[in-house]
């Protein structure tokens, strides 16, 4: 019966959260008899911090349902022995001692270790703006934080939120649920830099719906308290008043400690690990939000601050530690990321187009429309899903989803064949569950990947903006109605069922594009004008994409 | 821009339903000269069948929603040739011609064929039981089927619904939805064979809760029609009083043509095609619920009549005539099938326990219980996982999912991970979308491939029914109030928090089995026993799953 794993004595775990505790819990089942020292900077340990602003905006409404354990219910279900407003000061390795001390109490003590693990996360990044210094200029980390936000949130009536990533967007929503006022300030061009612009524009669009305020392209360069309102200066020279303003600008890794000891770090400051979550000291690990990691996709180095890598990289470092060679390495972060802005959700993994970019890689990229369930059973809700693959391999490489319902499913599929290395041609094959209740017997996925094996193979020619090119003729296939309704500058009407008999109306030494609402007619409109010798492109994604400030994607089924 | 195919000159389709229609429609993408004639022995084309039951049970209102399209939107949109209520008769190879009739005018013809594709798919079997041919038993194949079981069902106020498959479960809610009493009769121990008995019980608990009467090992012996009342003699000696009856017990493949073609047939009289679903002669294909297909998982032959497949299947068959080498094979078919029954929803992909053990394979298998998404988020419900994998290679052979919410997620993501040939270590680290209202940092997935690896890596013993052993001691580690309400059989409370203070109260020579709700504190209590130096093993599931004719899996989280 006995287990015979590698035993050390005593394992000293900095930071309480994610990645911590989820390693503390891993070593206390592989091993019994060591003790576990638990040190935290804050008073909480274990909390749910993905769920801090759904608690400020009322959809969660038990405090209590955040605080998954206290320092009481880790020594009786894990004995582990935790030492909570307890900060980490110094690292000894030569003695493998670190350094604590009771941030209230003042009490210190030096904690010998045989294994160390750094999980103390991340901080809030806060820019360096002339009053950003101020009691209600508030981030948002951990309970704490969250009660004073909730605070000033009830005190008050006009919110700033600084930064439009995940966490901001998910804070102009809750603030707004809670009935205040909110303007979202965002530097770059769009919300959430990840996505594809068309796809950020749907999110935009319910922020803007719900009387949000966005300032694209702008920042804040000063602040100014003025009789308790402050004033938030923008580059534009727009001036915002708010009761107070939420900073969601991104997050730097608290290394610190790993750096006065002289761990190797990134160029960004994290601990640079291996794939078993060592530091440049074998006794010493690191996971979560501090280290930098593979990327599943490639062999550049990657930060990735969320909840699941964490958690899985500190399990990592347990069976690193206590299973030998049974342990296996941790595989790289793909980014797979999700936010519901009110009835829009939106999600991504792996590489974005910019990352492809910038990283010079041949790639192809698809876009296309279905709805995310049968679309004659009630309550179909369209769904958009972008799919990037290297032009090279037909490797899949990144993924990109919007809409109201079943984005997270898509995510989840697309998450799991990207890390499978699976190829376009893969998710041609791939065989989901179906019921008219669930899926198609088509799935989006699928027809991402017909249409990427489409574009590979040569059958069709896309393009993603109308054209400049005055001599292109524009042949509009939807029905009449729908292109009047909403008609195409400079095209001309032959619904998809007239246009075999039409072929006269178009001039053949002339390029053409073929439009509709969803992207799948005209590329059937485009293979009809191909083999009849034209020379044609279909407009991906079609008016739906292109017209999101109208119609968006609330269109019903229309093609 | 003129494009080099293949150019075959004249394609007949026999049949105009999943495959036959998505054949067609891929066809005339490819080839814009062809001439495409397509037969149907039916009234309607390319009709919505799954939606079917949906109709009859008032979910879906609008019939037109189901006729997707019409003889007239075809000759429109795709320029074929369509003939309905036409059946093929016969097969000339040598001439390359088939005999086709219209069954209404009587009117026949033989036509041409460069390339001809068999989509007929499957009839509903009837079974050699007396008085089973009677006006009022039923089978549900098509739209005309549709309308005369609404008839009926309008009309009357019992019915007897034979078989418990995926139809059968979907037309018994769909009947009781519109508000007669329900009886379903299954020849087998439980309703869905292919799914494992615990989850099939969730589904049964289903229907009882809504008062259809469930009659399991029993089978309709006799049929006798009195005064307009069937009545349905089972085997038990049970008398079963209906308006009507709807036979659900599997399909035929319609495969005459073929047989009396010579075209080489499978043990169960399905076409057997290649991986470009070519018959035994190279210019007749054949796609859809007629024929059997390599199973994706093994070499052996399989018949999985399901939209899906039919309709990715059609499409290969196209891309092998028109693209030439660029034309990728079918891959095989996992079975990938879901059903929702009320409340409950239920699937499998893959290989079931029934079919591991009838081909021998050395597998391991889990079952996980956990939320749908965070625990912490208001509305997780709970969900059950179940995944199969090989024990010589780790590789997953097979899933199962039951719960209220999330199981098509959780299935669509096992069947890309068994498409993709993943292991029980690549679902640790799957990398789901992560927010509170969509998933769980550590989804049920992760969790599954923890629960497996920790079984392959000897963390864990488990056993998934209670012991007959006398001497084992069963330790139930619930919290008291719960095990006080719903105790174990000789079961031992020692709530999981004051386990370790307790290990005097066992006896350190008889094995020990731990107990707890849902099977994760069990796993938790057993390694802190293992490690003790204690014979353990944990009861896989937890209570819930042994109990689910009273808790089911409506629990709340309460571990």
């Amino acid at each position: 019966m006995k287990e015979y794993f590698m035993e050390p004595k005593q394992i000293v775990v900095i930071g309480g959260v994610a990645a911590g505790a989820s390693f503390a819990a891993r070593v206390r089942r592989l091993n019994e008899h060591a003790r576990i020292i638990l040190v935290e900077r804050g008073k909480d340990v274990s909390f749910a911090n993905c769920g801090l602003p759904y608690y400020i905006g009322g959809e969660i409404q038990t405090r209590g349902a955040l605080s998954v354990q206290t320092p009481e219910t880790l020594k009786a279900l894990l004995n582990l022995d935790v030492k909570t407003h307890t900060e980490a000061i110094r690292i000894d390795r030569e003695k493998k001692q670190v350094y604590v001390k009771n941030i209230i109490s003042g009490e210190d003590e030096w904690l010998d270790y045989d294994k160390l693990m750094l999980a103390p996360g991340a901080s809030p990044r806060i820019p360096d703006v002339p009053g950003i210094h101020h009691e209600k200029i508030l981030t948002l980390r951990n309970l704490a934080d969250m009660d004073r936000i909730s605070e000033v949130a009830k005190a008050g009536k006009r919110a700033v939120v600084v930064g439009a990533g995940f966490i901001g967007l998910e804070m102009a929503e809750q603030l707004h649920r809670k009935g205040l006022s909110v303007e979202v300030v965002q530097y770059g061009p769009q919300v959430l830099p990840q996505l594809g612009k068309r796809m950020a524009k749907l999110l935009e669009n319910e922020l803007v719906q719900h009387g949000i305020v966005l300032h694209l392209n702008d920042r804040v360069v000063r602040y100014e308290n003025r009789n308790s309102i402050l004033e938030c200066f923008l580059e534009s020279g727009t001036v915002l008043k708010a009761d107070f303003v939420v900073l969601s600008v991104g997050v730097e890794p608290e290394s610190r400690l790993a750096r006065e000891a002289h761990l190797v770090l990134g160029k960004n400051g994290h601990i640079v690990v291996n794939d078993f979550m060592q530091t440049s000291d074998a006794d010493i690990y690191a996971a979560g939000d501090v280290v930098e990691t593979a990327h599943r996709l490639s062999n550049e180095r990657t930060a990735v601050p969320l909840g699941g890598p964490a958690n899985r990289q500190g399990r990592v470092a347990a069976d690193h530690i206590f299973l030998g060679e049974k342990a296996r390495p941790y595989p790289g972060s793909l980014g797979t990321a999700i936010v519901r802005v009110f009835g829009t959700t939106a999600g991504t993994v792996g590489w974005s187009e910019n990352a492809l970019e910038k990283n010079g890689r041949s790639y192809g990229m698809v876009t296309v429309n279905d709805f995310h369930h049968a679309g004659y059973y009630p309550g179909a809700k369209p769904l958009v899903l972008t799919v990037f693959w290297d032009r090279d391999t037909d490797v899949l490489l990144g993924a990109q989803a919007a809409g109201q319902e079943g984005v997270d499913k898509r995510l989840d599929v697309m998450a799991t064949a990207i890390a499978a290395q699976m190829t376009i041609d893969d998710l041609v094959h791939l065989e989901l569950a179906y019921a008219p209740p669930f899926g198609s017997a088509k799935d989006i996925v699928n027809i991402a990947g017909f249409a990427a094996t489409n574009k590979r193979d040569g059958l069709v020619d896309t393009i993603s903006e109308l054209p400049d090119n005055p001599d292109a003729q524009i042949i509009d296939v939807r029905a009449k109605a729908m292109a009047d309704a909403d008609p195409v500058a400079g095209g001309i009407n032959i619904p998809m069922p007239a246009l075999r008999n039409h072929l006269d109306r178009l001039d053949r030494d002339k390029p053409v594009v073929t439009v509709c609402a969803l992207g799948k007619n005209s590329y059937f409109a485009s293979r009809i004008l191909k083999q009849n010798g034209f020379d044609v492109k279909s407009l991906e994604g079609g008016m739906k994409m292109m017209t999101t400030g109208r119609a968006g994607l609330s269109g019903k089924k229309d093609e």
